[in-house]
């Protein structure tokens, strides 16, 4: 399917199953409202899934890898070649997000968008979809064409599909690509038309002197692309990266099936950004797992209109919030589908 | 033992385990500090047990129940009678904190510190430490006397160390009590010198009739009964409850046996309160689990110098939010224990 006519088929939100949801919050054995962000979450879930005692048991979190042209101008404080080796670490099971993941019972899914160098894979774990060898420096001229800018949303939908049709009750996004936050903060910039100055963040842990480096390959990037806010293909060819298109495919499939989608940090948030530009209605299938520690991110769900989970002061990336916030989600349907109610705990309501 | 000794025993954090834990979390195959609040209480966990590679699998949350004499002067939106339907509730399963506590695998630990009428327990799952038949009304003078509040920590000392005795690895607080926000914001007053005003918020959700009711109750409590802030026992009793004075039992035992104990919300805090004042040094083995919805929360955990975890505008106790906390907790261990080295995996570290 194409991703226009991936994106028609994304309905609004189930309004009966939502209020079955609320009418039963409302009668378990607790003051009305007491579980504030957990009863909100999971009548969003109700009507995600059309389910009024919704389930997110099976989970996948779905990590896409690629490198970018633009780490030549020194955006970020580790070297290009530590994209493939940590695409290595998530295969061999020794990074953040494996841990986190198989705490929260998750799969992860590692998928290389487009590692500049080939990346081994001895269990032939890794799901290759690359788009190129990595992106052109969008400092100079647009980061990919049209063409891949489309393949890069079209792999991220097979991808999701293929989750959901193994059973995926829940996805989530995750990302690894060095120097990634400067094509997610221009995607930002871009399509909220806002200066470099006020996204911008230090990434992985750049000095007063790269941040600075960063903010003006931004300003230049968006000078010399002059990408159009109102086209998001626009916006992620000439700005974006392989990985973050491949994000935003995954969210609009998630949508387009009635799936609810945790959107991770910076660059998951620049990938949603994107999905919402191009199909406004998948923005209610978005949970937003935290806050992240880079500058720039509250103001990008706050244009999302997305209300994150958690404040960690993350900022890593690989989908690490997103594993972290499977337990609320859940913790939410658990809530709604396991408590009493008043009359079957024989509990006096509210006088 | 009595309560004089246990504070003794109570010593500063291992500050050689948490340099080993330091020193790892920086060769971790992730940027430093991209972990944020993780990386910090991993920390602080490897400070409390003593050990660099802290492990915090088996979990017990203790539930403490009691009534409270102010009750009459309508400070609660809900009756009396459900302090022990609801201790009920928790004994068949069907409470919101037995939900949490299977999905977090923690032992779920009720105790009836004092409720007005007899609870029923078909299966002898409940422990029966009945301080008395309730308080008496604080408003009208001290809610207990010196020698019910001693015996309250007491009691929560004796069932925190037998749960450590059967190989608890970390405790959290849970409280039941209908108009128990009461005399917890006495407390805060009392200790903070702070005026009923900025503590009392509505609870389970009294109107703002019954907040003004609550408000002025609080400012007689603290009138008639002149609570001395320099001796928490004397706060307690007065303005206190039989389950507070547990949870603050509870907390000192787990940091004199160096275990980390989850603080869950307005109730528990109060508690912590107290057991701050008869010990400053246990408040370094509290984790805040989250900052509630009451108002006056943020000041108490402000004067306590805790920094909560969650912020999920929860306003329910029964030990939730601390529910909730124990996955966060867990990660933050398993982070430092399973991550792979940049040495084991090959990764380049920053430039």
């Amino acid at each position: 399917m194409n991703i226009k006519e991936l994106i028609g088929q994304i309905q609004p939100l189930d309004e009966l199953a939502m209020s079955a949801a609320r009418e039963r919050q409302n009668i378990l054995t607790k003051p009305q409202g007491s579980l504030g962000r957990l009863e909100e979450l999971s009548i969003q879930l109700a009507g995600i899934t059309a389910n009024p005692l919704p389930l997110v048991e099976r989970k996948s979190i779905i990590v896409m890898a690629a490198d970018h042209g633009v780490t030549r101008d020194g955006v970020s404080a580790y070297p290009a070649e530590v994209t493939p080796q940590m695409v290595s670490n998530f295969l061999r099971g020794g990074a953040a997000i494996n841990v986190l993941a198989r705490q929260a019972n998750a799969r992860v899914v590692i998928v290389d968008m487009g590692v500049a160098v080939d990346v081994e894979d001895s269990n032939g774990q890794l799901i290759r979809r690359r788009v190129g060898a990595g992106t052109a420096n969008l400092a100079q001229g647009p980061a990919m064409t049209r063409a891949q800018a489309k393949e890069s949303i079209q792999s991220g939908i097979e991808i999701a599909e293929a989750e959901i049709a193994r059973g995926a009750d829940i996805l989530a996004t995750g990302d690894m690509g060095i120097g990634n936050t400067t094509p997610s903060a221009a995607i930002a910039c871009a399509l909220m038309d806002q200066s470099p100055e006020n996204i911008a963040g230090r990434g992985t842990g750049v000095d007063d002197d790269g941040l600075k480096r960063k903010i003006a390959v931004i300003a230049r990037a968006l000078d010399v692309n002059k990408p159009n806010a109102d086209d998001a293909l626009d916006v992620l060819a000439k700005v974006g990266g392989f990985e973050i298109g491949g994000l935003a495919g995954v969210m609009l499939a998630a949508a387009a099936n009635r799936k609810p989608v945790v959107v991770d940090g910076f660059i998951s948030t620049a990938a949603a950004m994107i999905a919402v530009s191009l199909a406004p209605a998948a923005r209610d299938y978005m949970i937003a797992a935290h806050v992240s520690h880079e500058r720039g991110h509250v103001l990008m769900l706050e244009w999302l209109e997305l209300n994150p989970l958690l404040d960690l002061s993350l900022r890593l990336g690989e989908g690490t919030g997103a594993a972290l916030a499977f337990h609320l989600i859940e913790a939410s349907t658990r809530i709604l589908c396991e408590m009493a109610t008043f009359d079957e705990a024989g509990v006096s309501d509210k006088e």
